[in-house]
């Protein structure tokens, strides 16, 4: 499979880091598309780019792949609206699935969703690191309509990106795991921090507080809207949350010492059992 | 004021490590008393204790300085029904304070609470590390009873250990900020652990799962107690949890991004600027 090109729209964190994870992938040449100038000049000065000048539209009639590295409405608009190389592999990295690969009407490009899990708590290209995806997963929605080389062509950037593995999903199970594994994590983080307690907890903290509220620092403007595109699954896992919370807390307060030791050793024995740390 | 023998009493993680972290202290002399004579047989070996062969009675009567290393009810217990040097300072490490300062009886000791918050997933003595307390905050609650000169010998220990800061505060300050900055997080960790989605969650998680849920491998019998023992300060903690989390839950059902995003910024926010790491 040709992948003399490769294109990455959006040189954020997630862009900033596929583009350095990418280098020497095939000998390829990479091309950035950003609003920000100072970000493709400083991705150029550091040698990650091509030093042909192609504007937008030649970037995306000639390159073999798209990494289309923007927020969900955004990635969709994109998409929809540029013409890519015909029958190029055009993927995305949005933490919503079902809505993108649902939205996605371009029908030249062979499109794949995509979706690294990795981050930090900072954002843009500056914060954006070659290393991001080491050992990390990284979820892809292929259909049967794709290209079988396509899709192992996505396999193996996958690989030479450092992730530990490319897992096959659907966009129904992406979205309804990720509104557990990721989006209720941040809720409850966020939520961690409504309390005046916050202010003065420094000194009295070790590292509970520290790890459960760390992805609180998060762009309010991105999960809103992560969070609003996966309403119906992020309600149905905060709905359970809450009704095991309610059960603890009627342990608590029927001071029910053997069933409260029970739910603990149940949970902890869940972590344990099912959360292997990698 | 005299430091020449120091006893630590309950050799497991915490008080394994205040005998790990102390070595060197004043020069002075270490004891331990523990159940477990093979935990007692390994600091020996490990020369982290005198070589003197006392009994525990000889321990206690000739120690300036104890430490009480053990679970809240059985701390009191033992302080309680045990004599000590005259006029000695005696100390616990419990993750509660009003419950251990009300329920001390023993008027012959001079006892000063503290909590050192630190820890780790792991318990017992051979997890113990004389590393553990670096950096950490020592939360200790004197009254006008204490003698200065304990007060100050104690910060003096603390210290030495590595903490970052010793903290005065109140029994009941203490309890009530231990509440969130601790208990809520081991109570939300383990309810995030309830959901049939931990048992596939690992191809789909990124840190924040990891992070969330990292104390949910707790001591449940531990925990439970430690839980039912400052029950109004965690109840008021999970009850305002629970407020936030419904005003999010309902900004989601009702799709009003402003407000939800404001929420998220709101809380945000309040992660950066109360909360810098250390």
């Amino acid at each position: 499979m040709d992948c003399n090109q490769i294109a990455i729209v959006g040189l954020g964190l997630i862009g900033g880091s596929v583009l350095k994870a990418l280098q020497g992938f095939h000998n390829a040449e990479f091309f950035g598309i950003d609003m920000d100038a100072d970000v493709l000049e400083a991705a150029r000065q550091a040698g990650l780019l091509s030093k042909k000048r192609l504007n937008q539209e030649e970037i995306l009639a000639q390159a073999d792949v798209t990494f289309i590295c923007l927020p969900p409405d955004s990635a969709i608009e994109f998409i929809n609206g540029h013409t890519f190389k015909k029958g190029s592999l055009v993927t995305d990295v949005c933490g919503v699935k079902k809505r993108i690969v649902a939205g996605i009407e371009n029908k030249e490009i062979d499109f794949i969703g995509g979706h690294p899990m990795a981050g930090k708590e900072e954002s843009g290209f500056f914060a954006s690191d070659g290393d991001l995806f080491k050992g990390a997963s990284y979820l892809i929605t292929p259909t049967p309509e794709n290209m079988p080389e396509h899709v192992a062509l996505l396999k193996e950037m996958i690989a030479y990106m450092g992730c530990r593995k490319a897992v096959v999903t659907t966009p129904e199970e992406h979205d309804d795991m990720i509104a557990y594994t990721s989006q209720l994590m941040h809720v409850v983080a966020v939520v961690l921090c409504d309390s005046e307690r916050l202010a003065k907890a420094s000194d009295f903290s070790a590292g509970s507080l520290r790890d459960c509220t760390r992805v609180a620092k998060l762009d309010s403007r991105l999960w809103s809207r992560l969070f609003l595109q996966n309403k119906e699954a992020l309600l149905d896992c905060i709905c359970e949350f809450e009704g095991s919370l309610s059960l603890l807390k009627a342990f608590l307060e029927t001071e029910s010492e053997e069933e409260l030791e029970g739910f603990l050793r149940r949970c902890s024995d869940r972590k344990r059992q099912f959360f292997k740390e990698k």
